[in-house]
């Protein structure tokens, strides 16, 4: 019956897209065979976009009941005056509210995973939020530090670790060393195994140069980070590959050689993923004690309230979210 | 008659896969309705690896008439003992010199256009060329300039330049300038127009920094370099957007809205091009006073001499250059 208990879905910045993605998800609960949700947020910021039913419940244990015939929202606090494409302070600390409120959920059991919404991070930043992002933020909630927490970004052929992110390229070559690599790898190797079931995960790594440097020629980054990385990550028994001439990781045939590119930078992930999977890319934070998913993609203000936006990546957020879940527990009850 | 001239095409390596995708590519003449060419190199490269027909010919205008039934080369110098591969230094000089002389063809107008087989850039090296590659030995020949020479690659459903090619991740911001990318981007609008036609082409701009920079917060090298070169352009006159978030450039729709994407480096131009076309994507060289391609991928020394490779890059190398000769030589006779 471990399906009873819901996954919890903060809503993200209510004058986003979020709203609408995660109503439309529930509309789609039968198509694919959704595992029961609630939605964490201002129950209004979805009723500003959509007619369907909603079940306002106070209690996540309520929400398995209620699922079938409506969309179980636990409000949070008062999102204020709510309107689509145009967010504000009392729109980003109702968001802060039901990230902090879902991941406390997931913590204390009553929810079995954390999807979460998209925010805005600029609207955050404005209200005094300090972490990078919601990855940062769940995984210190989770007292798991930086370097051990990999966000991975997944669809239904690709996965790929950006091992940094959100700086500037040339700040890249000095952010990567061997300890990253190795800490984040190891990560990415326990994550693929305990979410995804994946025994011996084959891990390929994207070099930080064209051609992956050419022996030295275009680069020395492969030679003096990458390489010893791997070596060490290969002596503890992982199936780590590379690095690898990244143009050439990416096609089809090249696909089915691995289970997941370990990258350099944010744009040698995001890339090949975005090209490939678009409006399906999922955000999965790996080294948590928890599941954590995300869609891959921003709070739209442009399109929001219009009706136009895609739940593909929302829906598959919450079915990786729940396999994951699954998974965790049939393991955890086979080792108890 | 302008289709009687043929097309050139250097051998490359004698010891890679150029003989055996040439070979190939006569054998699919007809289904590709190809336009006639002439192999340039050692005849006996290709009858290493092939069974057809092959026509010897002195002469390129004898290329035509033999087309239908054999494989023209015109042999070019001595490739000593061939063994597919096993480059040594005297393929390395057969290469140069069949390159050398496809090149004196399309210059003395015995030949349409230049097609380039691959070639092994250190085997080159050790025998004294001093370019960093054909495309830069080919400019020269005709007396343009490094920054007006432009590499191009195109799939079907793509095309990509990349601004800077094959030097260190770390070194691109340095060597980029308002004025490298003014200068490669009035090439690519011109050579769009002059080859494919394309009348006032879309060049869309990839940023150097993740989420092209964020207005600065995570780097300044689109407002200091990347806007201020796109301003210029669109000064006069050319349709110049950006710069873009290049993880959101590659899919589909995406697509769709450009004709170009102009990237700052190797790997976020090649990354997208051989996720999308890994076994159909051409070199064009933009800028010159002929018609340059090439299958845009190496001399595949691991599986040369055993009837694995592919030729399908370069017979769309063939036909792009066939359709951009065909189309300068109507815009000659329009202009005359």
């Amino acid at each position: 019956m471990t399906r009873v208990r819901p996954l919890a879905i903060s809503m993200g910045d209510p004058a986003g897209i979020g709203p609408e993605i995660i109503a439309k998800a529930w509309n789609a609960r039968m198509t694919h065979d959704l595992p029961p949700f609630v939605a964490v947020g201002d129950a209004r910021a979805i009723e500003r976009v959509w007619d369907g039913p909603i079940a306002r419940i106070g209690d996540p244990s309520a929400a398995g009941h209620a699922f079938g015939e409506a969309l179980p929202v636990l409000t949070v606090g008062d999102a204020g005056e709510i309107v689509p494409g145009q967010p504000d302070a009392d729109g980003a600390r109702c968001t802060l509210h039901s990230l902090e409120l879902a991941v406390g959920l997931v913590r204390n059991g009553a929810a079995r995973a954390l999807v979460t919404g998209p925010v805005s991070k600029s609207q955050l930043y404005a209200i005094g939020f300090t972490h990078p992002g919601q990855t940062e933020f769940v995984a210190e909630r989770y007292g798991v530090a930086g370097d051990n927490a990999v966000m991975m970004l997944a669809g239904p052929s690709l996965k790929v670790v950006p091992m940094t992110t959100h700086i500037p390229l040339n700040a890249v070559s000095g952010a990567l060393s061997i300890e990253l690599v190795v800490a984040k790898s190891r990560a990415t190797a326990r994550g693929l195994l305990r979410n995804f079931g994946i025994e011996n995960p084959r891990l390929a790594f994207a070099g930080f140069n064209p051609h992956a440097g050419e022996q030295g020629a275009l680069g020395r980054e492969e030679i003096e980070i990458l390489a010893p990385a791997i070596a060490i990550l290969r002596a503890e028994g992982i199936d780590a590959t590379g690095p690898f001439a990244a143009d050439t990781m990416f096609h089809p045939r090249a696909r089915a050689t691995y289970d997941v590119v370990m990258c350099c930078y944010h744009d040698q992930a995001l890339v090949p993923l975005k090209t490939i999977h678009f409006d399906e890319g999922v955000n999965m934070t790996l080294g948590l004690p928890i599941v954590r998913t995300s869609p891959d993609h921003g709070t739209a203000f442009a399109i929001a309230g219009r009706n136009l936006a895609e739940p593909g990546a929302m829906i598959a957020a919450i079915v990786m979210a729940g396999d994951a879940a699954d998974r965790r527990a049939q393991t955890a009850a086979l080792t108890a």
